[in-house]
Parts: structure tokens; C-alpha cells; sequence
């Protein structure tokens, strides 16, 4: 008895804090959008998206990162994004999935410095190359210049190496592997978008050492296993998993594996993350040898792998999910997996009916929360259950619980989805069950939702002129290529022009020309129909035979 | 049966590892030493501490971080240190008590750049003299200057609050909490030292909003509270709470509550964390307001906190509990609890003793497991159990099992204790209890340690003469003060001298001037017999009257 009162209190509290907070943002919102607050109420098309998801993709984005609160623009700094907590909670329970599974294998934490010195960054060629136009460098402390300007990390081979070889003495210190979590700076001169392309952005990057290609090779394709899994598993966003050619791989590194994702509105392909063997390149620059266990006196250079997850996957996600009501959040990344609003209660009804009804909607919030629902209830007063509805879709709540007095009569709380709007009830006896189920239901309609898109719109060319009307019809393309870095570049000449769909969504009077495609992958699992020293690639000035089916598209 | 198969596979696959592991730290350590590997095996000097804790206190330090595998020196830039996995498993520790309590709170997670910009920090005249020195500033991104240079964050409230102004719009958004883990730049022009002093840290960083003083007051205790709850819960290490005097406290805050250290081998003092009050110094500059609910039309300037703790408090770790063979681990942060080895199998058992008996440990490993003792058994050959001893007492863990034929006879586990030396039995049916039981005395024991020998060192004194006597002899002072800066300055100068004691410690040759003491902080447990308006200030340069006893120190 006393763990309930203690409980209606919390929940009492806690609708006292919603109430509160809904009256803030009511006010914040009149604020913004310079109106008076009437009654402490606003209407709902100041907090809701105002453009449609297809009529003006950019915008609709931008609106829902922000009005979601996941995101806020650092004005101070162009290029430069504030994570608030919707986007942290998020990424937190990434970041645990990820962890736990590293853990197991084995890979142990660290946490090296963000500043890396020119000398270190010299050493591998291509490497620096690749990463030089974006450095950003520190060249004075306090009002002092350093005697050697020092830059920024914008990934930390450069800057761990060098204790590689100092750690790593023999083959039984291998498989060596550390993983760190921090932020890397980008200095980007393309234009920047939330979560995919910042000029800094949160991370995972892992370094690791082994005796031989094949063992290094196997942990690049389990680490790109986990990566499809943080997309599929969590995030609900299938993935195509292939190799880079060798124009899309990392910089420096002997070859690059990918997860690849789909953007259905604007048919972009989008990198997802990436696992690289980099070979014996940096070991030699970096000196990282061991003793052949075979050979007495025969020293080899270990074979080096990196992987690395962002935040970026949180984008894909909301480009993928959301609609025209705001974001949708797949349940098991959810903060808050089901909102439990009252409805139905008059003004007729008598305040002991109130009570009576609340009392009976506080039970169903504890029954949840004890089957391991995340749930929420609202109570906040002075707001129609409407406003309620419209104010949880716009952040994603997967499932939306209603109880009324009509839903008690029958016992059972209504629900909507916030996926398909689909509409039911489930019986309050069934709660503890029905719920959770119907929450990974809807993890996985979202999933084949967005697999059956992607699909749909990965098609196997193999007539050139098939090509750009496959792109402005929003698809990805898989065809016969030599896999020769000039050809890619040609076939993105090529690709590129004016075509009025893919201009539509340019800003007003400044149609743009047509994004030529690029390589995105080529995928592990190729379709059938290649035939090796016969097939041709499809590049028509290109006169060499095709490797492999190669996936390109218009990509972020 | 299948399981305990299992188990014994993973217990074999796990000795495997180790074997190789330490095969490996005997070639580098001989590698290192340029010395011959014989039979994979290396004597312990190689590996163990070479100076005495007492003899040589900041040699002894350094020794214990590089070769308990804390801590590597980042030889590329000065000041800089790379955490190793052992330091990041504590620090994780602490990241997620901190983490439960804080969230319990309603603190939530956020991410903000790591970039400033001049104007921002300019706003707060105060702050912006405390930080400017050691500001790195990137003044270039690739090869192009940039516009404006902008500085990477020292601290993060010129970085936040700006959004704080647009997010808090209604006394109902508050409190507003956020709190974000990260790494800060620091470009200190002081010596640095490993965890106490780097250029970059980790810590987290709170900064909250409030309607009123009484409120932010509050938080600012609760927070002081867990970081006591740290050293004293976590690390086994006593702290003084108090507040900072004027001369002493945040740069641009309104008043700093601190939580000091003390460290017996060389008597010096060392802040450990800070929760800071801002009071309204930043909502004035920054714009923070929200309406007075008790009054429609009139604003008020929000109240602030800002509170933070780094892995500093690894370091005051290390230095009071570390000794001449190594680093000493509080149960409750270490990784591996309990080392078990197994001792006394001599080279006249048959195999099939050997392996019944190997097979008991494997049992007793399980046991501890099974009881939630982070446990690790030792198998490696070729090394002799004296030389794992040394092995594991340098990495600090706790508690050291050892099982031999003896053991087994008698049906009990010797064990000996890493803090105190201790040696005893355990009965094997009672391991799962005895053995969390003194893991828990050992912890125990080391705050209790700590404590005495802190109360033992911190003296209350009402002589000046006594006060440099005092700090030559280890100890840390309390005084009545007046608490004017100007006096600190002047107390610092007249405590400055030569001092044979504390020139000690000074390398070779360099013979270095004894520091001045400066104050750390008014202790909220205030001594009695300071009578206000009568008692003056002890410095006998000063003629104001004592407002409080004030605890001042040599300090880090």
C-alpha cells in the first residue's frame, strides 16, 4: 500500500513537471513565433513541421531535427551542431549495443589525445592527402604562437601509431585492438548538414593489430556485421554491405567495407560506416613489427584495421522514418516507447469520476512500466488530448495509448500507432504482453518498410541509357564496372546535367544541375549475369570489361 | 555437464591468452632494457617500481602510471597524455555512477561543440581573464586562414549558454540541467603531470539554471555531495568540503564549493572537483531570463551552477594509495578484483595431480565468478608464482588467492592483501561470502588509512610561527582569516622560502625554493574558538579581524 501512494506521488510529480514544461514551450513557442500566449495555450501549427517530406525534403529535415529538440544550429560557428538530449539518449544506447559487443571480443578502451602533430600525419602519403584540406590547425596558445602549430584529430591513425610500435613487441601481443569514443573535427567546405555532414561529429573509432591479412580480414567484416546491426537491429534502416572501389576508399588504407543506406525521398545513397583493413601501409610508415612466429629472426609488419561509427547513423535514421507529422522513432531506441494520454474526461463528469478514472490510468502506467515499457503518462492540464497527439507524434513516440471512459467501461486502452496510424485496442488484462509486442510489430514493419523502399529502388542496369532516368526516377543503380578510378570519374561527368526532378528541390530561382553519380559500394552479394572477360562495363566511353556489379547512385 | 565443459574450455582459452600476454611483456621488457630473453622469462626489477614512494615521491609517481599501464606520455606534443585502458576502466567506473545519480536528478545529456568563438567568450569579463592564457586557438582550416579564429573550449559556458537564453523562456523550464562528458584544452604554461595537470582532461560538465539563489545553492551541495561520493564511495579517499575563498574560486563565479584533497607523501593539498554557483553573472551577460511568477511583467536573471570533475581524481588515487611495489587499486574501481594462482605444483607432481588439481581452481575460479568477484586466474607457465605475484601486486589488485597442493588438503585458499600484506586462509565452502567480505574490509580500510593519516595532517593553528614548521612537516593548516585576496598574496609570499624538507624532493642539483601555501578552501565543519570581531587574521602582516578558519596548504 505504501509503494503505491508512493508511486501515484511520483506520477502526481511528475504530470506537475509535463504540465509545467508543456506551459513553457507553449510560451517559448509564442515567443518564437512573436504571438501573444493565450490561456498559456498555443495552436498546433507553430510547433508542428510546415512542409511536406516530398514537396521540400531539405526543409522538412531541418524542421524535424529541430523542432524534435534533437538538434539546435551552433550559430557561433558555421558548420558546427549542439546535440540535445533527444539525440544523446539516442546515441547513448548505440553506443552500449556497440560497446557490450566489442567487449566481447576483446577490444579494450582508450583514449588518446585530439591534437596530432604534422610529423606523425606526414608519414603515410596518401593518408595526409586525404585528410590535409580539412585539418583544422592550432597555431597560438594564449596570445603565444607555438613554436609547431599542432592540428585537430579528423581521425586518429596519425595519432595512436606511434605507440603501436612502441606497445606492440611481439605476436603474442596480437590480436592488439583499442577503441575509442570521442568527437573528431572535419573542416568541411561543403555545405554542412545536421548529423550527416558536420564539421565535427561524435564517434567510435577503432585501431587494431594482427599477425596476418586473413585474421585482419576477419575482423573487418565482423565489426561491418555489428555496424549493419546498430542500422537494422536498432535503427531500423536496412543496409547493403560491400567494398569500396579503390577511388572511394579510405586514404591509405588497402581496402574499404561499407554498409550502404537509402534515402527513398531523394534517391541519394548514403555511406552508413565503414570497416577498413589498412594493410601493412602504416605498420612500415609507423615501424609496427613482431617477430614471425614461424621464422625465427623474420620480422613482419601487423596488419592494421580501423572502423569507425557517427552520429550520422541518427540522420539516416530520421530521413528514413519520419513524415509530414514530424519524426518516428523505431521502439528500441525510443526513449519514451508509449505515451499514456487520458481521454474523454467532460466537463460533465464529476470530479470524483476524474479522480476515480486518473486513479485507474496511473495502474496501467505502473502495470507498463513494470512489463519494461518505457512509458510516460500526460497530464498536463489546460491542452486538449489533440494537441497532446499532435505534440508526441511530432517527436516520435512509436505508440500512443488513449483511455477514456469509454475504454474503461470495456477494459482496455485504445492505441495508435505512430508508424501507419493504425488504430485498436488492447485489453487491460493483455497489457503486459500486447504492448511489448506490438512495439517490436512495429520495430519490424518499420524495418521491412524501408527494406521493401530500398528494394525497390536498388535496380540492376545494364543499358547505359537506362542509367539517368533510373536516377531521376529516386534509384540506386548496380551495373557491370571495371572498377578503374578514371571510369568513375567519367561516369560522374557523364551523369551530370540539368534534369528538371532532380533540380526541383533546389532553392527558387536557382535550379541546379543534376548530381552525377559515384560509386557507393560494390556488394558482397552479387546479382548473377556478369560475365567475367566478357561482359563489358557500362560505361560507353569506357572500352575495358567489367570486374564486378558495381552500386552507384546520387549519394549524400 | 555441457556448461562446465565450456567453462573449462574458456578457462583454458583465457590461460592461453594470459600465457601469451606475459610471454610478450618479457620480450618488450627486455627489448626495452636491450636485454637477452632467456626462456621467455625476465627477473622482476625489469618491470617493478625502482625508486622508493618515500625517497622520491614524483619519480615513484611516474613510474607507477607508465608501468601499471595507466598512463603513456604523448611524446609528440608536450603536456599531453594518452589514457590507457586500465585508467579508462576507472574512469568509466566513475563516469557511471556519477551518470545514474545526476540522471536521477533530471540532468540529462547533451553535446556541444568544442569550439568557441572571441565574442562569446568575451562576455563575462571575469572568465574570460581566467581562461584567455591558455586558450589554443585555430587560427587555419586546411590551408586557408580562418575569418575569425575560434578557440577550443577550456570550459564550456561561453559555449552553452547562449542557447541557454533561447531554450529557458518560462520559470517553468526550470531547473534546466544539462551535462555533457567530454575533453576540455587547457594549454598550461605550468609543469604538467600525469592525470593532476594536462593540457586536455576528461571530465563531465554540469551547468544548470534556476528561479532562485536558495535553489541553485541547493543543487550546488547535492553535486559536492557526489563528488565526495567518488573519492570517498569509489576511490577510498577522504576529502575536506568547503568553499573557495575570493582570490580562489571560478573565473566569473559567484561563490565555489570544493571538495580538497590531501596527499601525506609530500603534505600537500589538491582540489578535487568543483560544483560552482554563478549566481547571475552569465544570465546577465548571456540574457537568460524568464518571468517572475509571482510577479506578471518583471524578469528575472536565472541563477546558475556549473560543476565539474575530471580524472584528476585518478591521480589523487594513485598517490595516496600506490607504494614501493606498485600501484594499490580500491576494490570497487578495479577491474580484476581477485587474482588467483595456482602455487606449490613442483616438478615431482604426475600430470594427473597436476590436472586434478588445476581442475579444483578452475572450480574455485568458477565459484568466485558465480559470487560476482571480478575474477582472473593466473595459468601462465614458465613463470614462477613469486614473479606473478610481483606481476599483479604492481598493477594493484586487491586481493591475491593462491591454491596449492597444501590449500587443497586443507580445504581453504591462501590469500594475501595488496594494501596491507596480509596473509590468511579462506575455506573454500565459504568463498563466496569471506572473500566479497574482504574485498569490502579492504576498501574499508583504505579510506579509513587515508582518513587518519588526512586528520593527523591537517592542523589547526593559531601561531604563525607554527604555520611553515608545519607544512615542512607534511601537514596542511587551518587559520582564522580574513578572507581578503590581497592577504592570500601576501601569506603565499611569507610562507615562501628555502626549506631543506621540501627542497628534497627537487631534482639534482636544483635545489628548489620551498612553495608558498595558499589557500584551499573555508571547511564547512568549522573548528571552534574563532571569536568573531575579536580574533584576528593570522597573518602577521594583516590587521584585519578573522571571518573563519580557512584551510590553506602547499597544493598542486
Amino acid at each position: 500500500m505504501e509503494d503505491a501512494k508512493e508511486q501515484s506521488k511520483s506520477a502526481l510529480k511528475k504530470a506537475e513537471k509535463q504540465a509545467k514544461m508543456a506551459a513553457a514551450k507553449a510560451e517559448k513557442a509564442a515567443k518564437q513565433a512573436s504571438l501573444p500566449v493565450v490561456g498559456g495555450k498555443k495552436s498546433d501549427d507553430i510547433i508542428g513541421i510546415t512542409v511536406s517530406k516530398t514537396e521540400n525534403f531539405p526543409q522538412w529535415y531541418q524542421e524535424v531535427v529541430l523542432k524534435a529538440e534533437m538538434i539546435e544550429y551552433y550559430t557561433e560557428i558555421s558548420g558546427f551542431f549542439i546535440m540535445r538530449p533527444a539525440t544523446m539518449y539516442i546515441w547513448n544506447t548505440i553506443r552500449k549495443w556497440f560497446q557490450e559487443r566489442i567487449e566481447a571480443m576483446g577490444v579494450e578502451e582508450t583514449s588518446f589525445p585530439m591534437f596530432l602533430s604534422q610529423k606523425s600525419l606526414e608519414k603515410e602519403k596518401d593518408h595526409v592527402e586525404g585528410f590535409a584540406p580539412e585539418l583544422a590547425w592550432v597555431t597560438k596558445a594564449g596570445d603565444k604562437d607555438l613554436e609547431v602549430p599542432v592540428a585537430v584529430r579528423p581521425t586518429s591513425e596519425a595519432v595512436m601509431y606511434p605507440y603501436y610500435s612502441k606497445w606492440i613487441r611481439s605476436h603474442r601481443d596480437l590480436p592488439f585492438r583499442l577503441n575509442q569514443w570521442n568527437s573528431v573535427v572535419r573542416w568541411e567546405a561543403k555545405q554542412t548538414t545536421p548529423f550527416l555532414r558536420a564539421r565535427e561529429f561524435l564517434w567510435q573509432e577503432g585501431h587494431t593489430a594482427h599477425l596476418t591479412e586473413q585474421l585482419a580480414g576477419e575482423e573487418v567484416l565482423q565489426i561491418l556485421e555489428l555496424y549493419a546491426g546498430v542500422y537494422e537491429q536498432l535503427l531500423a534502416v536496412p543496409v547493403v554491405r560491400g567494398r569500396k572501389t579503390e577511388a572511394e576508399k579510405f586514404a591509405g588504407g588497402y581496402y574499404t567495407t561499407t554498409v550502404e543506406g537509402y534515402i527513398p525521398s531523394n534517391g541519394r545513397g548514403i555511406q552508413g560506416a565503414t570497416s577498413h583493413c589498412l594493410g601493412q601501409n602504416f605498420s612500415r610508415m609507423f615501424d609496427i613489427t613482431v617477430e614471425d612466429p614461424n621464422e625465427k629472426g623474420k620480422h613482419i609488419h601487423v596488419w592494421q584495421n580501423s572502423w569507425g561509427l557517427s552520429t550520422r547513423v541518427i540522420g539516416v535514421m530520421v530521413m528514413i522514418h519520419g513524415d509530414d507529422k514530424g519524426l518516428v522513432l523505431p521502439p528500441r531506441i525510443a526513449k519514451i516507447q508509449s505515451i499514456l494520454i487520458p481521454v474523454g474526461l467532460t466537463a460533465k463528469m464529476s470530479a470524483e469520476d476524474k479522480e476515480k478514472h486518473l486513479k485507474h490510468l496511473d495502474e496501467i502506467f505502473h502495470t507498463l512500466k513494470k512489463a519494461g515499457v518505457r512509458t510516460e503518462v500526460d497530464l498536463r492540464e489546460g491542452y486538449t488530448p489533440a494537441w497532446k497527439f499532435n505534440d508526441w507524434e511530432l517527436k516520435g513516440i512509436p505508440l500512443r495509448l488513449e483511455f477514456g471512459p469509454k475504454d474503461a467501461a470495456k477494459d482496455v486502452v485504445s492505441y495508435a500507432r505512430r508508424d501507419t496510424g493504425e488504430k485498436g485496442t488492447i485489453a487491460i488484462a493483455e497489457l503486459t504482453t500486447k504492448v511489448p509486442e506490438l512495439l517490436e510489430t512495429i520495430q519490424q514493419d518499420m524495418y521491412n518498410k524501408a527494406d521493401t523502399a530500398y528494394r525497390a529502388h536498388r535496380l540492376q542496369i545494364t543499358k547505359w541509357d537506362e542509367v539517368v532516368p533510373a536516377l531521376d526516377a529516386k534509384n540506386v543503380v548496380i551495373i557491370p564496372h571495371c572498377l578503374v578510378p578514371a571510369c568513375e570519374d567519367k561516369i560522374k561527368e557523364l551523369t551530370t546535367g540539368r534534369s528538371d526532378d532532380a533540380a526541383e528541390n533546389a532553392p527558387e530561382g536557382q535550379k541546379a544541375p543534376s548530381m552525377g553519380m559515384k560509386s557507393l559500394c560494390i556488394p558482397f552479394e552479387q546479382p548473377g549475369g556478369l560475365v567475367k572477360g566478357e561482359t563489358k562495363c557500362l560505361n560507353p566511353e569506357c572500352t575495358r570489361l567489367a570486374e564486378q556489379w558495381c552500386m552507384f547512385g546520387r549519394s549524400y
